[in-house]
């Protein structure tokens, strides 16, 4: 996905708002990681066990519209505000946290919830690293 | 629309995240503000002057994007993460100001403008009444 | 909420795709349809019996997020593709009448199923409306 | 990408509601559409002739929005509704359709718009590909 990502970043007409490695791979870990918490909030609500997973779909459930948001916001260049984008990606990094600790706690148990932690700790991280870019 | 809110926060199980009055107004003060936005976008895109209303075209996506997921995020009561809930309502705050500013500034030339400045201002407002009740 | 709809529409620079009225309150009816549909997924994900309730849960999901689009995609009247505009309205009922059904067969127990149940039915006949309207 | 997306759908303690690679492929084809048609959009805004290209913003604001919404009723497998899945589909399949086209018509003038119109055909193809699976 980053090689398309990185395509629509050099096709664009305007300058990036970071730096285009740093916004590449943040775009890309957030659209991974809304799908991975979306597929883990389902696969968690067909688990036997589903009355004790209810904080990790709702975790998940956060994160996704968050992480799917930010991964929006990401992808416009055209005359943004700075305070707006760091807002959301301090969200973004937020929920990623959040549902990755979560999710980590029963990684052992449910391999949904092992592959989805660590996709919300590599999306922590890229938002991390493009908060770092834009200060 | 508030009507409909609060029979959701009353007939749900659990305990709503904060007052409910002020859970209530900010999840409408949030969808208002995403149509109104998402509109707006679409109506600067067919005026004659549609160059110079770029910074208002991606405010206005921006924002709505933010606050969709902002109504969302408020729309659950279950397991729920402080950290998370607050940085959203942050960056919904921060986007309905951007948003209302530039919209602002061309409100006597563009009524849909002058609205939607409005519906930014209240949800700005909202979004604080529900970060001093989540405090 | 259908009163900064049409003050939307009535100052977009072009002719709506469709009778303002019927447009305006079906735009209405996707956003509470969405909103009441996420309350209710989490609110049934409180439930002592969720174990019951994940087909409504997952419906719940489903029916949010197409509410949610198609109230975006109606919110536009800038050079749309009317397939696309009928297509989405065509999905929308879809998801309604399916979460309708389910949270219809539950209403009687779970009180915010009923409520959903309602606005599920409201905003199938507010898409059907339009698609005749669109016709 | 399909990797990940794969990797959930083999950790979900159900069944997938169509073929494992169908659904991965039309998964993937989705973000990576709607992230380039968001892109493609705010790339249009940014380029000095964006009067000539209000159709190709609007297409693209609808095509990433119903792509986004269709990832994610693809991205869950418990007790859906078979009509819902097929509608959305159908819509997106019809909104890569109208996006791809009219990006194509000016893909040797904007580099951006050649991306995307490719995006764009490949999820088309990806949607159809799916439909027959479900079928």
């Amino acid at each position: 996905m980053t090689h398309t990502i990185t395509a629509m970043l050099d096709t664009h007409p305007g300058e990036p708002v970071a730096d285009k490695q740093a916004l590449a791979e943040c775009i890309d870990a957030c659209l991974r990681c809304a799908q991975t918490c979306t597929a883990c909030a389902d696969a968690c609500l067909s688990e036997d066990m589903v009355a004790d997973l209810r904080a990790c779909i709702r975790l998940n459930a956060d994160c996704a519209d968050i992480c799917s948001t930010t991964a929006s916001v990401l992808s416009r260049q055209t005359g943004g505000d700075a305070t707006v984008v760091t807002a959301i990606v301090q969200a973004c990094a937020a929920a990623c946290r959040a549902c990755g600790d979560e999710c980590g706690t029963h990684a052992e148990m449910h391999e949904h919830c092992r592959v989805c932690a660590e996709a919300c700790r590599a999306c922590e991280e890229a938002c991390n690293r493009l908060l770092a870019a834009l200060a």
